[in-house]
């Protein structure tokens, strides 16, 4: 009888180890591809000053943070907290280790970051982020913009998924354009109504629009654009054909088409789309940016996102330090492929092979048994509890794929059959 | 120029990418054992409710704990906190989800704990312990003793050491033993005394027996025991010749010569040696004791430890959960091997080829190569900055073993040299 409240804090996903088993294959699977293009894995600490991560946040960001304190501290003096995303630490980690670093510093970061979100489904507290970001030191090709996708793609080609696009767009595009039309002084609504324009009816953003007294032929303008998708070549034509000679905007639709020319080149299997109502709410992003939707499953949401920026550490030295990333959020994404039954917790036995003594006599023969499969790379599970035949043939039905049992003949001539678990 | 300080927190290991590199294969060496003998990997959340985990703990660890506050709490109303091992993590989701789980569970946890304890050199605050387990529901085998030994030696085996011995003894010889001079009201303070004995010379341990009044012949035999050790018949041998009827010391003698018997049959390359000195300093521990030494470098420590507990989740249920247990503390033992040069940081480069275009025009040849080169398994960073080769060539000596020049004639013939870089 339980005497106690076991579940794990609300918000926390905890599995059982079936289905720890598939989390840790899909993550191992990000994790190869990640290498495989030769970004460096580090690890930076969970706990970090509290004036580092702040540094740079505000808002919701502050209000989510989960402070640290030893027993005999207030909140008050709470100095150390847990990291929230992996950029934060990745600046303070780049400036610290600057010498011991190769730029363009091509970094990977797999592991678990911390928000007290208020708990709902399919949002979590604690969470697996699995970047990747390129950094310069003072300045980084756009080639790497492509090379980030290209990676993020492959890592997602990984997972049980059925298909996925790529969207596409650069905020210089926006940016430039509203330069043009004269309305910087608009920019943070209007990025802002553009981000949201795919969640509402058009006439809704039409009117939000017109609300900021633009004017008519503006509010055509924006709402054109932001109807702009498909391949790359109709879209750098439909955005030359504006005719807008703002630098900005001709510096995004030249960015846009190498980017997506290279993402080609890079990963010719994955589908890209260009698409104007890309814009990432964060005004934290400068150039390319990007999200990954599943059209078969589009209740996934965003899988994958990131983008360009200008300079990583900008709070913590004068060096410039621009780059590019992206991200996939495992955890929420684990939670909604078993929604989704796209992983399943039968499909996978934690071991592979279960080797049954039949009684205490053949204990060392079973060992020696479960030693050469060892040596031949199999997870091998040797039962040793003392219980009846039928105990322990019921125990390797529940853990292992394969079970070889060992009874005298078996010890007697080193021969045994491997049978499938049902 | 830095403008702020980017150090991580004291206590808090960070990595370069060339050390990390090394860490994170020392890690996947130790799962890659406890996963071929059957372990299931779990995860539970870092964060849990104070109240699970100091429903058995007290003194030292109430002091040392994490308290984990939103922005607007105080630590008075501090009801969540970090985990400071995976013990009580590994309670709480045994009872939590019995049903899912086959018994006995073999269970393995890599991951970080954290203890606000003092820094200093050696001691982390926040540190990566692999724990493997094993949990019986009302009765498990002893032989799992051996099986939990032989598996985290078999893990210890794959890290650069000079050679390991395990030391091992059993909780019930020294307690049956002071139950048959009738000393059980002295039990804790002789365990204590025996658990330091090693750490000061001989006659400080007996005058501190001497202190405790037990009579001159207790002493000697108390003495005369502790400085047991050996191969197991003699040392089995030896405390048989003592003669004790006690029903607890002869199952301690039992034990003892059936766990060690079955460690050489399970991993016959293992030295073990029974030792008296080994109790372990918890009083969590009941039967089958261990620790680890390197006898060529001692100041390394025990580089694992563990042992058998009789009950692993009474405060959460009334079920009775015997376990036994092993636990390797891999980011303590990472700063010494650094510091005894067994683990230095020019080893190994992140990345083994790098391919560098000469010009943009041979980046598609390029990415090409880089294709092939990771479809046959290597990991390859393409460079794609827009420097100058010499530059490009600096960088590739930095971060692979090997690189690929593409210039116009590799491009033309699709043929290419790898060339090792010093």
């Amino acid at each position: 009888m339980k005497k106690f409240n076991t579940s794990p804090i609300s918000g926390m996903q905890e599995l059982t180890p079936a289905l720890q088993a598939q989390f840790d294959n899909l993550k191992s699977g990000i994790a190869q591809a990640f290498r495989a293009h030769g970004f460096q894995h580090i690890e930076t600490p969970i706990i970090e000053r509290t004036e580092v991560l702040l540094a740079k946040a505000g808002g919701d960001t502050e209000k989510q943070i989960y402070k640290v304190v030893k027993t005999a501290e207030t909140a008050h003096d709470a100095d150390q907290a847990l990291r929230f995303d992996h950029t934060v630490p990745l600046a303070r980690y780049t400036v610290e280790h600057m010498n011991d670093l190769a730029f363009p510093f091509k970094v990977t970061q797999i592991a678990r970051n911390f928000r007290g979100e208020r708990a709902q489904r399919g949002r979590f507290r604690e969470f697996y982020q699995c970047d990747v970001d390129v950094i310069g030191r003072g300045e980084l090709a756009v080639a790497y913009d492509a090379e980030v996708i290209a990676t993020l793609a492959e890592a997602i080609r990984t997972l049980p998924l059925p298909g996925f696009v790529v969207r596409i767009s650069n905020r210089k595009l926006l940016g430039g354009m509203l330069e043009e039309l004269n309305l910087e002084h608009l920019a943070s609504e209007i990025f802002d109504i553009v981000d949201h324009a795919e969640k509402v009816p058009m006439e809704k953003t039409v009117a939000r629009l017109e609300e900021l007294g633009l004017g008519e032929e503006n509010v055509v303008k924006i709402t054109t654009f932001i109807g702009i998708s498909g391949a790359r070549e109709s879209v750098v034509e439909k955005l030359r054909s504006f005719g807008f000679e703002n630098e900005i905007f001709q510096a995004g639709v030249a960015e846009l088409d190498e980017v997506m020319l290279l993402i080609g080149e890079l990963s010719p299997e994955t589908e890209v789309m260009a698409d104007m109502l890309i814009v990432r709410g964060l005004d934290y992003y400068t150039g390319t940016v990007f999200e990954t939707i599943v059209p078969e499953r589009r209740e996934l949401g965003s899988i994958c996102s990131g983008g360009r920026y200008e300079n990583l550490a900008g709070y913590y030295t004068d060096q410039k330090l621009p780059g590019v990333g992206g991200s996939i959020g495992l955890t929420r994404l684990f939670f909604m492929l078993q929604d989704c039954e796209l992983v399943t917790a039968s499909e996978r036995k934690p071991v592979e092979i279960c080797v049954v003594p039949i009684t205490k006599n053949e204990v060392s023969a079973a060992e020696r048994v479960a030693r050469e499969l060892r040596s031949a790379g199999k997870t091998v599970d040797l039962v040793l509890s003392e219980k009846k035949l039928g105990d322990k043939m019921k125990y390797a039905g529940r853990v292992a794929r394969y079970v070889a049992v060992i009874g005298e003949d078996e010890a007697k001539s080193g021969e045994y059959e491997l049978r499938e678990l049902k």
